[in-house]
This record gives C-alpha cells, structure tokens and sequence, in this order.
C-alpha cells in the first residue's frame, strides 16, 4: 500500500463509526474472493460494512476525492468474479444493510440491498405475497447482488427476470450523489428509463442503497412433471412444443452426464440411459392445473418421452428439484468445477448441446449439463483437476469455447450470472466493437472517474 | 428554409431513391401534425419516408453532417407531441417499414417499426400465439412508436408492458451507426441493459429498425365482471383487494363523470348515480376462470359493490369493454379535450381522484376519468371549448396541477403516453435535477450533437 493510500485509508477509518471500515488482513480474506474462488483475486485495501446509503455517500466522495476504486459487494455468491477483491481499491459492502418492509396495500417490498432473496420472499409470504425470481442460490444471495445481476432463476420462464420486478431505486453514484429513480408506481415513463440501465450494471455505474419490488399473489400449489428423452435433441423439442402450447412455472433440462452424476452421488432412480430429463412445473390455478399437467405430460410424448412421471405430492416433487439444486453439490467429488451459463434462441439448444459434448470430447474434461431450458440458458459445468495445471489449462479453453459456441448460435456468453471479471475477455466477440463502445461511452457519462468496480466489464 | 438548408435537403433527394423524401407542402401538413393536433407544430423542412435501415443510416448521417434535426415518426398517434413538427428539422417516418414474420420455434415476432400492433398480434395469432401489449390505440399505433413510449395497455395489469417483451433492437445512432442489441434469445445480461434503455426513448437516443418482440401462447378465453361501487374510494379498495387475491387480465376504472358521459354518448342501461365502475376481466385457464371470477365478485362485494355483473358471454363483454373504449369519443360533441396519463401508487388513486375532482371545480373544466385502475394508470380527460381562449386556458392550467397532483402523490406525470413536448415542462418537477442531470448526460454521450428528436423532453 502507498503512503498516500495508507492516509487516505485512515482518513476513511475515521471519518465513518468504529467498526465499519476493516484493514484487518483475516477479515479482508473474506472480502477478497466471491465464489469463482479466483486465485488471483487482489486484497483489498479496506473492506467498508456500510449501515446505511449516508455511509455509502461518504465512501464514495471518498473514493472520487482520492482517485480510488471502489468494489460493490452484496454476499459475495458471484459465479464470474463480479466482486472479486482488486489491488488499490476497497471493498464496499451492502451486507450490514438487510431491512425488508412489505406495503400491502401497493404490492412491493421495499428492501435494502443486503437482504437475502429469501428474506424478501419470506416477507412477502407473511403477507400472502410472493416474489418471483429465484435464483438457485436464493437462500444466500441478496438482492442487491440480484439487481446487478438481473437475476434470473427457476420460476422466471413464467415470471420474468429480476429487471420485471424493480419499480424504484435508490442509486447513489460515484460522486456520492444519491438518486431516487422510480418509485411504487406500477407503470413510469417519464424520462430514459435509467431504473433499467441501472439493474445489470453489475456495480460499474452505481451502488443501490434501496430497491421497491414488484409483489404479485402467492404462488397456486404446483403439479410436477418428470420426462426422460432418449436423446438432447428430443427433449428440446418438448421445450418447444411446451412454450408453443403451455405456460409452465418450470422448465429445467439435465443431460446424461448430469443425471449420472447426480445418481452417482446420491442414487434417486433416474434413468442413467436417458440423453436428457425435463423436470417441469405447473401452478395454474385451481382445476385448471389438472389439465395443464395433461397438456405438458402429452407435449412430452408427442416428442418422443420414453417415460413421464407427473405427481401433486409436494414432497415427491421436492425430491425432483432437489436433484436438479444437488447438481454443483454432486460434481464436488469429481473435482473443480468452471460454471458457465451461456444462453441460445431456444431451438439452437440441441445444437448448443451437441457442441458442449464436442467441446469436452476435444479438451477431454467432463461437461455435464442443467439447464433453464424454458429460456434457453444453460450451465454447462466443467469439471476438472485443480491439482493437475493442464487440466486446468484445457477447462479454460472449454469455457472459452463455450462462449464462443452460443455466439455462433445467436447466444449470450452469459444468461443471469453476469460478465464480471471472468468473461470480460469474451464480451466483444459477442457485442461487437460498436455495441462495446457504446458500453463505454455509458459508463464513461456516469462514472467519468472509473471509480466504481474497476477492472468489470467495462 | 435558409439557403443551405435548402441545398442540404437537395442534397438528401438526390441521395435517396424517388419518393422517399417529400417537401411537397400539402404532403409535410400530414407530418406536421400527431395526435395532440397542437397548433403550435411546426412545418418540418422535409420528410424522410425510409424503405429500410439502410436508408435511415444514410439520413442520420446526412444529419449529423449537417447539424440538422431528425423527427422520428411511427403511426403519429402520439398524444404528448413525441413527433410534432419542428422548424428547421426534417421528420423520418418509419411508415414504409412494416414487414412482421413470426418465428414459431424462437416464439417471436421479427417486426419493423412501422407495422402496426394489430398487425403483429394479427400475425402472431395466426400461428396461435399471441403479443399481449394492447394500447387503447391498438389498431392504428405503430410498433415503434410502442417502443419509444414503452406503451402499456388494458391487459399490462396482468401481462406487463412493452419493455417486457422486447428481446432484441435494431437501431441507428445519431451518426448512421446501426447497432443490434439482444436477439431471439430469451434471457441475456451481457453488458449494460442498453435495449432496455432505448425503450421509452422517445426517438431522443436512437431510431428503432427492427424489433424481436416475445411471443406467448394464445390468451385463454375470458370472463368479465362490471362492478358499480357508491364512490371511487370504494372502486380504489376493491383495486386493492382484487391485486392481493387474484390476478385479473383487466382492471379499468369509470369515474362518474365518465360513465355520464359515454351514456350521453350512447345509453348502454350503465348505472349514472355510481361513483364509479370497475370493469374486470380473468383469462384464468380452463375451469379455474369460474373460480377466478367468484374471488373477483366477493372482492367487489366486500369492498361495498352496489351491484355486479359476470357474463362469460364475449359479445356482451365486448359492449362493456367498448363502454370504456368510447370515452374519447363520447367526449367529442363536449368539446376539444386534453388527455391526461398521471399515475400514482395504487393506494393513492382514491386521493388521485378526488384531486382530479377539486381541481375541475377549481378551474371550471369538466374532468371525467378512465383509469387502467390496477395499475394506478388514470386518463382524467380535460374536456374544454377550444372557440374560447379562456376555456382553453383554464384546461392548460388543469393539465399542469393534475401533473402536480400526481407527483405529490409519489405518483408520476406519465404512465404510459411519454413526455414528449407537452410534458418537457414539467419533467423536472418529478425527477428532481439530479435525474434530470442524469439524463442529460446519457443523452450528450450517445447524442452528443442533438440530432434525435430536438426539443423532446431531453
């Protein structure tokens, strides 16, 4: 650390209450890493646990007073290094910050940003509410970590992404300046839709320090379908025939290699023969469901199901999804795992498929596959020897390839984990120079200084 | 016409092939004039009517070569001046540019700006699927001009807006640049959410030349329920009841001087002496419709109902919803009118409402109201004698504390028109002049010379 930083970093000490800013080095360890557990993740000079957007002001007045950088942190559950530590700048934490308030009467949750997904779901249940997005890690993700992210999840091939449930902001931005975009008004078009821009900037434009979420009634009960396909191919056909014909709360596919591993972890019975699984979903309401369910089972036999299994046990059900959430849990044992997250048009998934299998036969490491398949966005997991450099090496060149194949196909290099440090090398090739300029010329209008997240995406 | 105007415009005729450009007075009153029929639009130098993108790119380039204005222009069925004419700019319709083709595996709706909504919900049910954003507007707006608005609708309170279903833009930069945002692809969060902020751009950003719109399976068959409550605070606690328990495709509000109007207009037997009425409609599927429709009428009911109606017949439905739908032309022989799109949170309609109320005392202009209720949406129309120009004054004054009533009210001065020039005023007032500042920036950094939509709100 310089001089200057080291009295920049005592000014910020004690300009904020005790025990917010840390340079103690154990502490920092934690705020170094997020889950990509990047070894080459920098430490920080100082991680701030801010209790409030005025603390949030003050560190970033800071942060531009002194040319530092500063890394918004939610709970650190990014799978692309999005709030990875960087050297010389400081961490800024939203985890002290987990108020939730539901205002039944206009439908939203107003929430800070450290919450828990699962604690504004929880909320709203109390009230007979519910919200939507859910993303695997819901139990240990915030929300603030959600709206940078424009989470995605299980549920959202029926109810929409994070980015259709943010009505209002509060954004504070790099000069410290705190803006209130939008509010607990449903519909709002006065102005560029900044509220917009904001979600999924992944904390290179501003730091949410309050965010009013869209509520909507609980979830009806759910009926549960399982499908086993001979092949890939025949399952996304069923993907197509369902969104062509139902409007299922769930499509989640696993492939070959996924069910095997999962069966090898923990055996359920799956068909370990079969080229692929859907797992599906349907909450239409009352005696509807029964007739969904009929529509989804025969969508899957018209496509070439070998064997459906439909059940209105929630606990049966559970145990469905529970092997679709085991899947990262059941590769541990094979090894490290790169999770990708590419998305393509839904009718390239085969295609997509087909290519991730090429891609791990050519880099001889194993690629098992889940995927939302209702979306189009997959997570193909590369597992490999994290004792063994070369097999770290070819994992590399397959997540690599990966991307490069969902480009080919019309995809996304990412679906809802976002780009964060780890795909930042790979954004061009799929935006093109145009399109990443003007990228630029966007955070360049908002954060002339580059202070917040330096070293993303952009 | 300054001279090197004059010889500027020349210049675009010559480039362009024959017929796409008009300076032919009779033919520039035509794109003169949107909907808001304002007196004080101006006569543009010439109108662009360009026959793909290629032709918008070589106009914006002429533009900004010459520092000269573009209007972009859809339908013209703005009803905030968003594509009145302005001295010394030329406007560009996208009128030419209609072709839809609907791809059935990706579920969307490939659609050039100028092709009508009606068109691609048209298009999309013959392949039974169905675009949901319904505008009042419907059968005469342009899919770009949606787009630049981010258009709601009736059926939003369940399905969203526009903003929900664009998955992918073409469009051109002040420069001629054109860029592709997004694709068929149905979840993608790399980089910023610049397709999102186009939406509701108003023309001021860039000029839309393709759109990929989502697509769902066709709407379920519908029930409708028309409920008259003794005053609006009633009609407003229902709203709230009926969001809380169930998720109706359809929530409009009449106020009483609505419902006497249209019954002015054409005696439909609606009840004159109601405070208002709520015109509900569920699409729940298959036989959950019956039961949606009893937790509609109970919520009616316990809220303080005088009287309810259900009818699962669709020709007496559609005589309701065409109650509602008159209510622009029910008002004609009254006089001129000046629409009105305030929205506030739900809870707030009730004050909303009785705001609207004091304020038609207080300046002697009638003000009957229709609201996209669910959504806290309102349309208080302020209906006055345009032969008198102190009628007129009083409705301008009207207009403007209707605006501030509703940003009082933690509402916002448009929930679904836009800005455009009759609301540029007060703008402002809603956002404070940190957001406006904010957007001022992103506006100088992709339109750094004022190309787009000069004097529009940004």
């Amino acid at each position: 650390m310089t001089t200057d930083a080291v009295a920049a970093v005592a000014e910020l000490v004690q300009a904020l209450p005790q025990g917010v800013v840390t340079t103690d080095p154990a502490a920092l360890e934690k705020y170094r890493h997020d889950w990509t557990h990047d070894a080459s993740a920098d430490t920080p000079l100082a991680a701030v646990r801010a209790e409030d957007a005025g603390q949030v002001q003050q560190t970033l007045r800071w942060a531009t007073a002194h040319g530092i950088g500063v890394v918004p942190r939610g709970a650190g559950t990014s799978l692309s290094g999005g709030s990875m530590g960087v050297d010389g700048t400081v961490v800024l934490s939203l985890e002290r910050m987990r108020a939730v308030e539901i205002d039944t009467a206009a439908r939203v949750a107003v929430v800070e940003p450290g919450a828990l997904n699962v604690a504004v779901k929880n909320a709203a249940v109390a009230e007979g509410l519910w919200y939507p997005p859910d993303p695997s890690s819901f139990e240990i993700c915030s929300i603030g970590g959600n709206i940078a992210t424009n989470a995605g999840g299980l549920c959202c091939v029926k109810y929409g992404v994070t980015t259709d449930y943010v009505l209002g902001l509060d954004v504070v931005l790099a000069d410290g300046t705190l803006v209130t975009l939008g509010g607990k008004r449903v519909k709002d078009v006065a102005g560029l839709s900044l509220l917009k821009l904001f979600v999924g900037s992944e904390g290179t434009l501003g730091i949410v320090t309050r965010a009013i979420l869209r509520l909507v009634p609980a979830q009806a009960p759910r009926s549960t379908v399982i499908a086993f396909f001979p092949t890939v191919a025949d399952a996304a056909a069923a993907v197509i025939e369902l969104g062509r014909t139902v409007r299922a709360s769930m499509v989640e596919l696993m492939d070959r290699a996924s069910i095997n591993a999962v069966e090898d972890f923990q055996p359920m019975g799956l068909d370990r023969d079969s080229g692929a699984l859907l797992l599906i979903q349907s909450d239409a309401p009352g005696a509807s469901r029964e007739e969904e369910v009929a529509a989804i089972v025969a969508a899957c036999e018209v496509t070439g199901a070998k064997e459906v299994v439909a059940t209105d046990d929630p606990d049966e059900a559970e145990m469905f999804v529970q092997a679709r959430r085991v899947h990262f849990t059941a590769l541990e044992p094979r090894g490290a795992v790169l999770p990708e997250d590419v998305g393509v048009p839904v009718p390239q998934l085969p295609a997509l498929l087909a290519e991730v299998e090429a891609i791990a036969q050519r880099h001889e490491v194993e690629i098992p596959v889940v995927a939302h398949a209702g979306d189009g966005n997959t997570h193909p997991a590369i597992v490999y020897d994290p004792t063994d450099p070369d097999s770290e090496r070819r994992a590399r060149l397959a997540f690599d390839d990966i991307m490069r194949a969902a480009i080919d196909l019309g995809g996304t290099i990412t679906g809802e984990h976002g780009v964060g440090r780890l795909k930042k090398g790979s954004l061009e090739a799929q935006l093109g120079p145009d399109v990443m300029a003007l990228n630029r010329r966007v955070k360049a209008a908002l954060d002339p200084d580059g202070i917040l997240n330096p070293g993303s995406f952009v």
